[in-house]
C-alpha cells in the first residue's frame, strides 16, 4: 500500500488528491484557491465527510505546500511524512521532450521551467509547487504528467501548420493539443468498457469542461486533437474562442485600439467562447436555462454543437472510419440534452444515442443504443488517479 | 446577339474577356499586368490566333480602360462602343450587403468602396476600374459579381465565430467566404452533367487554385465554406497558411521581432501555406516534381491533402451525406495524381476516382468509377462566363 500524491496547480490555484495505491482510493482531498493572492482559501475534504476550510494569505507556493502537509499530519490523514511516498504533477506543456511521463531531476525540472513559453501561466505554478515539495521532501519521487504526451504521437501531417517550416524548427511553432491525460484515461476505460483493446478501435473522446478538446484515437495513440499550439485553438469552448481566421487578430486590434497583440489574445481566450456569443455566461448550464427567451443563449449552443460536429467529421475522415465516442468532463458529464443534440446530428456517421440509457449524469455507461454502429459512451474523466498511475510506474513504487 | 465585358481586377492586374452573349463565346481576352507600376505589360488576344503585346507604363485605371477601349476598336473587334452592351466585374467583397450580384449606381459603387475594409487591396482596385468605365461609358449598364453573395445564404451557426457578438454586430466580424463565383459555376455545372436538381445534391465543391476553399453546397444554397473574414483562412493554400491557433500570430510577433500585426498577417498570407512548408515554391507542381528527393515537396503535398480532406469530413457532418465531389481550378483541373490522392484517401465516405477516367487535364468529366457512391467531378471553373450572364440578367439585357 502506498501513498501517493496527486497535484494539479494552476496559476492562482492548487488541486490536490491523495490516493491510497493500487487500491486508488482517494483518502483525502483539497484545494487552495487564490495563491498569491489575498484571502486565499485552503480547503481539505477527509475521513467520513470532515471539511476544514481557512481563509488567509497564502502568498507562496512554499506556504502553501507547506500548510498542506502539515494539515495532512494535523488531521491523522498521515502519521508521518515517511508515509508519502511519491508525488504526481500535472504539467501542461511538455513541448516534444516528454513523450511521457517523467521523473523529476534537476534536469527535467528545468526543462519543464524552459517550456514556460508554450505555457506561461501553468508551467512556471507548476515548477514553483514540485520545487517547493522538493524542499520539504527532498527523497520523495515527483513524477510530471504533462498534458501534451499523449499527443505527441501525432503525425506531422497533423501537428504541423501550413506555416514557413522554419517557425517550426527554430520556435517550436506545432500543435501540441491539451488535455492528455484525461484522452488518455478515457479512451483506455472506454476499450475496458467495451471488453476491446483500444488498438482496434477508431475512437474520437470529447473533454467538454470548460476547456474542451477533441482527440482522434487510432491504433491505440492520439492520431490529431483540436486544440493547437495553445489551449485556445479547436472547437467553441467557454470562454475561448476556437478556431478564427488568424486576420481577425490584426482586424480586431484595430477596432478596438489594441496595441498589444497579447492583449487581443487574451481577449480571444478569456472573453469569447459561448460566454462572448451568448453575452451571459461561460456556463453552459446557463445558457441551457435561458435558450428559449434568450436567442443569444441559443445561438451560443447552435455554435458550440456546431464546431463539435465538424471536428468529428473530420476526424472521420483522417481515421476513415469511426467505432467508439466518448464524452467526459464537467458539462460533458452533465449535460444529458447537450448528448442528445451531438448524437442527434452525428446519424449520417452511425451515432444513435439513447435517451433513456443517456438520461444519467457523471456515470460509466454505454449511452448509445444496441443498433448504434457508433457505440456512444459517457466515462467521467479522471486526471488524478492516471497521475497516481504514472507515478507508480515511472516512480517504480511497489 | 450582345457583347459583354467581363472584367477581374486585381490590385496591380486587369484581366478581361469581351462575351458574345447568349452564345457565351468569347471573341477576344486580355490582360494589363503591373498597373500602376512602371513596365506594365498590356496583352489582348483576339480573332484566330492574333496577339498585340506592348510594355509600356499605365499608371491609372483610367488609362488601362482607356487603353482597352481604345484597341477594341482599333482591331476591328468592334466598331464602336455602342456594341459593348454591359460591363461586369468580379469584386471581391460584397459584405452581407449585396446578396447577389448588383447594378452598379452611385449608391452600390460607394457601398464597394467602403467594404474596402474586409478586402484593403481588392474592393478600392475593382471600385477604381468600374469608375474608369463610367467615364466613358456612362450609359452602359455595369453589374458587380461579388466573391462573396454566393456564401451570404450560409447559416449564422456557420458563418459567425465564437468571439463576443458585437465584433460582428459592430465591426462585421464574421465568415464571408470567397471564390463564390467559381463554386456558384462549377456546381450549377455539375448538377447539369448529372441530369440532376443542384437541390437534390449534397455536393462539396474543391476550388484548388492559388487560392484554395472548399464549399459545402445543399439544397443548392452554399452552406459553409473553408474562407474565413478574409481569404487566409481554411485549407492550406500555395502562400496562405490556412487555418491556425491564433495565438500563433502574438508568439510569431515577438519570435519575429515584428512589430505591426499587419506585417504578421502579411507572412500568413505571403509567405506560408505550401511555399512555407517545402521552402521551394507555391506551385504544386515544383512539389509534385520534387517530393522524391525533398522530403519538404512530400510533408508539404501531405499536409496539404491532409486538411482538404478533414474539411471534406466536417462537411460531411453538417451536410448529414455527401452525393457529389466536384474539383475545380488550376490546380485541382491540372494535377491528376492530386486528385487521386484525395479520392483515394475519402474511401470511407464513398468515394471511389477512376484512374482512367481521371487521366485528363482541365475537361468536364465525372472521374468517379461507376460504383463510386459519390459521384467525383472533374469541371473547369468559368468566373468570367457566370459574370457575363449576370450582366445579362441584372442589366435586362436582351
Amino acid at each position: 500500500m502506498s501513498k501517493i500524491l496527486a497535484i494539479n496547480a494552476g496559476s492562482s490555484t492548487l488541486k490536490w488528491k491523495l490516493f491510497v495505491m493500487p487500491e486508488e482510493k482517494v483518502i483525502a482531498k483539497g484545494m487552495v484557491d487564490r495563491l498569491g493572492l489575498s484571502d486565499s482559501v485552503f480547503t481539505v475534504k477527509y475521513g467520513d465527510g470532515q471539511k476544514y476550510e481557512i481563509t488567509q494569505d497564502i502568498e507562496t507556493q512554499d506556504v502553501a505546500v507547506d500548510l498542506l502537509l502539515k494539515k495532512l499530519i494535523e488531521f491523522k490523514i498521515i502519521a508521518e511524512y515517511s508515509e508519502i511516498s511519491g508525488i504526481g504533477h500535472r504539467v501542461v506543456a511538455g513541448g516534444e521532450d516528454f513523450k511521457t511521463s517523467a521523473l523529476i531531476t534537476e534536469a527535467s525540472l528545468k526543462r519543464i521551467e524552459e517550456l514556460a513559453e508554450y505555457a506561461p501561466l501553468h508551467n512556471p505554478a507548476e515548477a514553483g509547487v514540485i520545487r517547493a515539495f522538493r524542499n520539504i521532501l527532498p527523497n520523495v519521487p515527483q513524477v510530471a504528467v504533462f498534458d501534451t504526451s499523449f499527443h505527441t504521437t501525432m503525425p506531422e501531417e497533423n501537428y504541423l501548420y501550413s506555416l514557413p517550416l522554419d517557425y517550426y524548427r527554430k520556435y517550436g511553432a506545432r500543435k501540441y493539443g491539451a488535455h492528455g491525460t484525461s484522452h488518455r484515461y478515457v479512451s483506455h476505460r472506454a476499450a475496458e468498457m467495451l471488453g476491446k483493446p483500444l488498438e482496434d478501435l477508431k475512437m474520437i473522446t470529447m473533454h467538454l469542461g470548460s476547456g474542451v478538446s477533441m482527440t482522434a484515437i487510432k491504433d491505440g495513440k492520439s492520431l490529431d486533437t483540436s486544440m493547437g499550439f495553445t489551449p485556445l485553438a479547436g472547437v467553441t469552448m467557454s470562454t475561448r474562442s476556437g478556431d478564427i481566421d488568424a486576420s481577425l487578430v490584426a482586424f480586431l486590434m484595430k477596432k478596438l485600439d489594441i496595441k498589444d497583440p497579447e492583449e487581443m489574445i487574451d481577449i480571444l481566450n478569456k472573453k469569447s467562447g459561448i460566454y462572448g456569443i451568448s453575452g451571459l455566461s461561460p456556463d453552459m448550464r446557463d445558457l441551457e436555462k435561458t435558450r428559449e427567451e434568450r436567442p443569444e443563449s441559443q445561438l451560443a449552443i447552435d455554435i458550440f454543437v456546431n464546431r463539435l460536429i465538424k471536428y468529428v467529421g473530420s476526424y472521420v475522415a483522417i481515421m476513415g472510419g469511426l467505432d467508439v465516442l466518448v464524452i467526459t468532463a464537467g458539462m460533458g458529464e452533465g449535460d444529458i440534452l447537450m448528448r442528445q443534440r451531438i448524437g442527434d446530428r452525428l446519424s449520417y456517421f452511425g451515432v444513435e444515442v439513447d435517451p433513456e440509457r443517456n438520461n444519467v449524469m457523471a456515470q460509466e455507461r454505454i449511452i448509445s443504443t444496441d443498433d448504434s454502429k457508433v457505440k456512444v459512451l459517457l466515462v467521467p474523466t479522471n486526471e488524478e488517479v492516471m497521475i497516481a498511475r504514472d507515478v507508480m510506474s515511472v516512480g517504480q513504487i511497489k
